[in-house]
């Protein structure tokens, strides 16, 4: 029997099939709330066409999720019902994203929490696991799949790290939406070209220059977008804003039905008309308003921490030497780093670090592992990518500057 | 001396230049409010994508009006101050606009209003006027150009009509973010190829085939987006809980200050939370819930009215019948038709209906002034997009549309 | 076990898969003559990108034959020995194909004979046909199927027609080449959206959108290449050049092996080095002259021919009609037709004029075949697409266009 | 006075806009000959596309030439006049280029030849010359500015070197062609931000990152397609045919006159019938057979020569050994180099090395001059960019990979 489906129209991918089963999931307010939050907290601010969204983002993740799963069901690695284990573990792996995706996941961290937790109570708790589960598919496997847990690596690589259907879909919707980067990134080829290797996900040798690009790619973004000095002055704000604001709003632990009422637009009003009982909300109120005014903290020292990386104690330390030796307050001092989670392409613990190529010679397959970081230009684009910024507002630039300069030049 | 400007990178022109001047415009706060108004109202339910608002349209706009400028210029029509003045009237055509842009329009309209009075009001009277004149241009006559009251008509074409800078930005704009079309709209060769003559805006005749694709594209987007049956079922939804609210929200006769706090967010947000005090509120904050959960209104009917128009009584007296007839609610029947002033593409009166070629020929320049509607494709296309439609309730759908059938179906 | 393939680096279709079997096939001289053999024999004059030829155009129609193959094979509609049938005769559908492709068409008709013919000749008798036997297909079945012959009708118009792979390869490679339109056909979607009705070829009703967008590019193409009157002129200068060098070049009479040795560059310098024993070879050898020198046939009068068609003896009638007239030999008088076989968008006479759409309506597939030529748009298209053309070379201009005017001013 | 143009479409620029005087010159037959002349000599053997010729790139490096021209007008820095000049030096910068392009190049350089010495000549002292004297212009002003020779190092940089309008066409156009790029080259961008500092070519520092995306783009080039393995063995193969046909043929000795007759085509056909007096010409047309029938050299050795440049005599050394040592005839092993100038990107002597940034800071202009070299990513990729193959004809395969092995395998 045919499944009935749905075709939306997507500047990406042309069209995304939608079949009837997700459909159902995508018309709860649950996951139309993910219309509400941007896929780029704060880039809209200097690409104005950042508008994209979480909600067609996970469409596109479970497009190109099913795209690769039928290229491993052509090689007769799984079976069709896994395909559509697939396409739900897409649609549905940033089911549990707060507003402002990243940078909320910052705040979550502090009580030991992610999206990924949030997420996996989402689906196996609320309405969406009951239609997963009412179509005769296992909501638990679906679950860990969506969030690196299933036994079957391959599957969760699928969904997230270096080859997988989260990244190809970021990179080329960010890129489409902010104007800043038409790289091609075959995502045709790339997903053609998945095999599997001893439960692990490969990929055919002759993609190897398929998946450089999009490494190039990703840090081509890096450098213009996820890391731009200015949109991360916003997200800078907005992490610190909530913070401050954190014990008055509870904002990471509320129950889940208030969570899913989140939204950028939520948030940000919240923040805009905190009470002032003390000096942290006073604070918070006015680097809220001055985002909302554009009104942004400028950086005033970057360095390159090729190689080394940075722990959050030194970071801390890092920021207490600076106001001391500037004489600024230290809460208007923000020392930021590329490692952060709050930027989108901060290494998890469980983004693989190798890739596994696999070729044919005289029909024998050869695998071979070879770590990213060996992939000579991804290995140096990586080195560009370890990055320490100072910010303060404009009425500091001059004290942090000098301080910085005579505190952090000969860091590296 | 150079301007200082900076660069906007914008998905459509790869970079937007922004004098000094105008930054200080765009950074006021009544101009930030744009990024809160989507180009296209409902048009993300269905495009996922559509998330642009005014704000980069407006910038985009202020691009093509500043190279069609440069292209007069080069030609000896026009003063280097001139362009400045086309600068700033594309940069602020829109700045009038309401929530849900063209629906808030129809809505102002009751009252005789419209987004080009409010325009005219905050340019004169709000701190852009004072930075217009700081700069020492004139913000009468660019008021007057945005809202095309200039005496230049060529100027006032520029900014708004068949081969303005306003058209060719939304539909390369539209298309880019909806995904829904890509169709080359060379806004470089049309630019290039302005001319005037007698005071109007001409085109010179070899790029009179770039001007029929435009008019293609033009057709394509009104059927895929701007008339496409489901956006429209969300808009008539919007514009019919709207209106059954105004009394209580009185939307259309705020200050201006109020009136500047709007936006499509803020408004479905006072939509939800009505009060129930009378059954006209009650059926508003119903289709405002409705809309909210995409459980929208069915088009149930729909008719082309190639030749003819239909005036608005004519509407309400079909309504009218249909109610009768069908023995329906008629505040549960909704008469759409294609040249309501709610879609992007309606006919102002101000339009002009005809476009003037210009030919060399032996060293002596031609015009010849054509109707639009005598290019033959145009005139086929404009014909089919003169279109009735009956939505309701998806409850009542079988028995208005048998009501319609019947009533409508020999309406040519 | 995995078939051995390559993959082809395509501008249109990113990459072109080709296995091993294709690939021999490929690499004889019979298919590599095909790179010698430009797509749009004399468009590169006014388009300098219209390089590319016959060869990638092959590679592309069996790319997107195999596609609607395996919509249908998903559909279970057909096998998959069907997808590597439709994949053959994909890639040699215009094997037979002469130099200046559709021009040479044209001189092989007055012989009653065809590219189809040669073609099926080239399938079946060489080494070709050898190839795909050897790899247990069946090369009659190929041969059928590639020229419209197979009692599978639906098999044959994924080959050629309306919704052919043929017409999508060739309006969007021609596009990308010539840079002269981008419309986006949406080959992905119709491939997808394709069925089969009483054996014939059919769409889904939700498609029937892509497929408009399809015909209004193939307007436009009409209009800005394949009839553009500068590169018509070439085509017809070609064309005559080759008529009058018919008798001693013996272009359409010679052997197999004669034939497969010409190409573009090879019959371009056969006709400028004819020898100039008569009149005839003397003119057929200044046309080619002046050809090669750009000195190109002018175009002197245009008539649309809504509605009628013109028969051949007509187009005999007018030039003599003109000749006399004029005062002009008749060898200087051109009258040109948009419905000649040497344009790549004559109908062929086994072109499908109606298409099949199916809708599924309460789980229930209707079929509803309608006339291509009542699908609003497309129709009225059509009709501007009849065009009657007289050249002369330059020296006779004004004389011939006096006489054409006060002969064909009426012909309507 | 307004000039004549025509505008040619080109699937890079939209459109070129081409004067009358300019006209003239690209209706010569000696420009028309370019047609002939395929911009990537061997590439379409592995990317199909690839058909496009000299003849477009050169109007499309006459294209942005004129962009650079008006950018620095604009900023007061040169006149009206100098643009003219600048379109010009463009339009015929490569009118010397020889069959084949850089691999004729190659050819030439053992005369101590070059194609620039070849253009000299066709500029001063053909119809070309004569029709810019015509015109008003400077041709010997304008042949050194194609060239390199003019005092104004600035208008030469335009011409050719890092930030040249031939790079950002070449790379734009290769990369449309063969499909295998499709980064974006903000050609607009680069030519808005050039300034001139010292009599230098320098940009402004905001556009710095634009610069380093292109030098991206140009090593991605260089891996898939200017050095691409198959790619090049076809180009050995040419060179070495060539080479060997060189006493017989002369084809670097012959006259202006006969020169231009030369073309891709022509030379092939002439080495496919060389007679077979001895044994170089007996191995000259294998050669060209082999190529022709694409049964190509292969690669069977690749060292990447970081840091390292080989000479022209190590080279020939290796051969030597690797001969002696696989007892494999000298004539059957290639030795290929990154370096030769037979590959588009090979460094010439006056390339510059650095590239001039220009940064205002409170109203005053600093300078900073720094080498290509000491942008980080780029000299990682330039290291990359050096490296040494060996090829030999398939049957010796196995005997010269395992020689290369063992003498080249520590040559780092």
């Amino acid at each position: 029997m045919k499944k009935t489906h749905i075709d939306i129209i997507d500047p990406i991918h042309d069209f995304v099939r939608v079949y009837d089963s997700e459909l159902k999931i995508i018309d709860t307010p649950i996951f139309q709330r993910l219309r509400r939050i941007r896929q780029l907290s704060s880039a809209h601010l200097i690409y104005p066409g950042a508008q994209h969204t979480r909600f067609e983002h996970s469409l596109g993740v479970m497009h190109i999720a099913s795209m690769a799963g039928h290229a491993l069901y052509e090689k007769g690695l799984i079976s069709v019902d896994d395909i559509q284990n697939l396409r739900f573990a897409g649609l549905l792996h940033d089911i549990g994203h707060g507003p402002f995706s990243h940078i909320f996941e910052e705040l979550l961290q502090k009580k030991r929490h992610s999206h990924e937790d949030i997420g996996k109570e989402i689906i196996l708790k609320t309405k969406i696991g009951d239609l997963i589960s009412k179509n005769g598919y296992d909501k638990r496997f679906i679950t860990k799949m969506a969030f690196g847990d299933s036994k079957f690596q391959f599957l969760n690589e699928i969904i997230s790290g270096a080859l997988s259907a989260d990244i190809m879909d970021y990179l080329l919707r960010d890129g489409h939406f902010t104007g800043a980067e038409h790289a091609k990134i075959d995502h045709n080829r790339l997903t053609f070209s998945l095999d599997v290797y001893k439960n692990k996900l490969a990929l055919d040798k002759s993609a190897l220059v398929n998946f450089e690009t999009m490494m190039i790619s990703r840090y081509q973004m890096f450098k213009a977008v996820y890391f731009h000095k200015t949109v991360r002055a916003g997200e800078v704000m907005l992490l610190e804003s909530m913070n401050l604001a954190e014990e008055e709003l509870e904002l990471t632990s509320m129950n889940l039905d208030d969570y899913l009422k989140l939204s950028d637009e939520v948030i940000l009003s919240k923040l805009l008309s905190l009470p002032e009982h003390n000096s942290k909300l006073k604070t918070a109120k006015k680097i809220a308003t001055d985002y909302q005014n554009r009104n942004l903290f400028k950086p005033v020292f970057e360095l390159a921490l090729t190689g080394t990386t940075i722990t959050k104690k030194r970071m801390r330390d890092i920021r207490e030497e600076l106001s001391k030796s500037s004489k600024v307050d230290i809460n208007e001092i923000f020392v930021d780093s590329s490692n952060t989670s709050s930027i989108p392409l901060s290494p998890s613990k469980k983004e693989s670090k190798s890739i596994i190529l696999l070729e044919v010679d005289n029909n024998k397959t050869k695998a071979k592992e070879i770590q990213i970081s060996n992939i000579q230009l991804v290995s140096v684009m990586s080195g560009f990518m370890k990055i320490l910024r100072v910010y303060t507002p404009a009425k500091n630039r001059k004290k942090v500057e000098m301080a910085a300069k005579s505190i952090l030049g000969d860091l590296k």
